[in-house]
């Protein structure tokens, strides 16, 4: 029975982060019960939570779990403590914004608080409360981008996406993959071709599993596949998420985000990146400082442990690249379809 | 100690068709030995043997092997009997020409000899020599590609190929990265980035093999980081093969190819052809009319065996795509770097 409703990809439950474990999709559904600070920087690494909306809810529930289990005699010295740990969690991985972002506003949360005269107990409280908000928020954002984002899709239409931007990615309801979720709410027939999306094979293996949960037709396709798509069949629109936008639309996203742009550019296919305000960085001019973290050459030389390359061949394997502004169509964010210059409004806008 | 010698990729050894099982490379390098046009056609299909070039030389031999194993009382008959075996051999792949190209090669010969009066034991020794020369002006022609094409190369590069397109694609010499080997034995270093080619990985599997049994530095990437490449590293100029080029130049090749050539495009990087003129078509006026095989789903949904996609999702699996003529900067065949319209003088000119 297709099932519309949002997963639970990263919850609080008792003192635990429990995240469903991404690595172990789409063959098995287990649930992971994370204890601790280590234990949930060890899953940020190895991707068991991954996509930069569910990363940064997981790293402010991390810092919740910290809090508590910290103990401590004065507020100050409570707070810096915490803070190591949320160091730790925010440095897990270096390119997706939301993540320092999110443990960022639990940690300074803290600060404020203890500025008032808060006590120990008082912070751990509003630690969790802040980072349940944050969660809160995630949700909402998602049904947001989904509303603004349907409206860009015909009532019948075919869409190509890149990498997972489902419930996966974020704390249930989806990014780019949202809005398709969103648009067959609403009774639109959508087709959705999704790129598999190597080294890790996102596409292949959550994408392709949300969407066959959901009821909605697909077919996944090698990356390299998406010119003769666009070039044998009528594509309404590219739907992508992101890591990082800057205040210039430079976008961070997975490998492979680039050249699907090029090639949607040359067929005249509409390119869209959806993204929450989170995920925009807009300290930065433009893509050219953003960090490119370079993942293990293992992941592209092997895959669940089969080797593909000869023993002692080098690989070349940067986790994301940068899509130049001008090659997007819009950002369809929680407050609509932008375009640079993004204004500066209150997050709360949202 | 690296081996800049040509592989043994196909060659004729009393009575069987031996080949370097590329399947089973580079964990294996086995050779088979096939004694009937069955083993052929399904090693053919299994893509054991590849390459167009390769099949082209493999389908000759099948032929010989056919007449030779076939007996009759008159030549007319016996012909028509081995023509049906060449057939069956011819369509075991349809997109790549040098198949036909060959297999028709040999029965017209047999045709000629026996207009002129030829016994079948006589055919049957000619259509071994056939087969033999047309080994033989595989390797010529190989040879003749990597002259002209190292031309292009500067003392020291870096290119990017696509698939494989080395002696495995041949009769042991290559196409494109034949031009890499020819380079390098004239002293100039190249580092050759190889896209892993999905599905079948035949970058990652074959051509960083070859790379590292020669000797030659080499990284394997993901066949979407391509543009990545371009816009963060100087490439000289990337290389790739043709299943079938048209009159035009329209080329078709590996699926991946089209969109390497529209980022290659957009970031200046020269984009060579390397195919000898029995991979072109000039009976085609340009691409459209080509037809490009449709392999089997579970290639893009599972790897190497390993599955990706959950059970039940569905899958587009174009073998080839067509790059159109204008994304080409010249077509490296054994008489030089060629552009359209191609003059069609004599095949011995080579």
């Amino acid at each position: 029975v297709p099932d519309l409703e949002i997963l639970e990809t990263v919850r609080w439950r008792d003192g635990v982060v429990r995240i469903l474990d991404q690595t172990r999709l789409p063959a098995e559904e287990v649930y992971l019960d994370l204890a601790t600070t280590a234990e949930v920087v060890d899953a940020i690494r190895r991707l068991a939570v991954r996509g930069a909306p569910a990363i940064g809810v997981t790293g402010a529930l991390a810092v919740a779990q910290a809090a508590a289990q910290i103990g401590g005699h004065s507020a100050p010295e409570w707070i810096a403590r915490v803070q190591e740990s949320a160091r730790v969690v925010a440095e897990a991985r270096p390119t997706a914004v939301n993540l320092r972002w999110a443990v960022d506003r639990v940690v300074s949360v803290l600060w404020r608080a203890a500025g008032r005269g808060a006590g120990i107990e008082s912070l751990q409280g509003l630690a969790l409360d802040e980072a349940q908000v944050i969660l809160a928020e995630d949700l909402a954002l998602s049904a947001a981008m989904g509303r603004h984002g349907a409206q860009l899709l015909p009532e019948e239409g075919r869409v190509l996406t890149h990498c997972n931007t489902g419930g996966l990615a974020t704390a249930g309801g989806g990014t780019a993959l949202g809005v398709v979720f969103e648009a067959v709410r609403q009774g639109k027939r959508i087709f959705v071709y999704a790129d598999e999306t190597r080294p890790l094979l996102q596409g292949a293996r959550l994408t392709a599993w949300e969407l066959q949960r959901a009821g909605i037709p697909c077919a996944v396709l090698c990356d390299g596949a998406a010119a003769w798509l666009f070039r044998t069949s009528p594509i309404d629109a590219v739907l992508v998420g992101a890591d990082r936008v800057a205040a210039n639309g430079d976008t961070a996203n997975k490998i492979g985000t680039l050249s699907v742009a090029l090639v949607a550019r040359a067929f005249k296919v509409p390119f869209f990146v959806v993204a929450p305000r989170s995920s925009f960085d807009l300290s930065l001019a433009d893509g050219r400082v953003i960090a490119i973290e370079e993942r293990d050459p293992e992941e592209v030389l092997s895959w669940q442990g089969v080797r593909s390359a000869p023993e002692g061949v080098d690989a070349w394997n940067p986790a994301f690249d940068i899509t130049p502004a001008g090659l997007v169509s819009g950002w369809v964010t929680e407050r609509g379809v932008e375009r640079p210059p993004f204004a500066e409004t209150p997050e709360t806008e949202a």
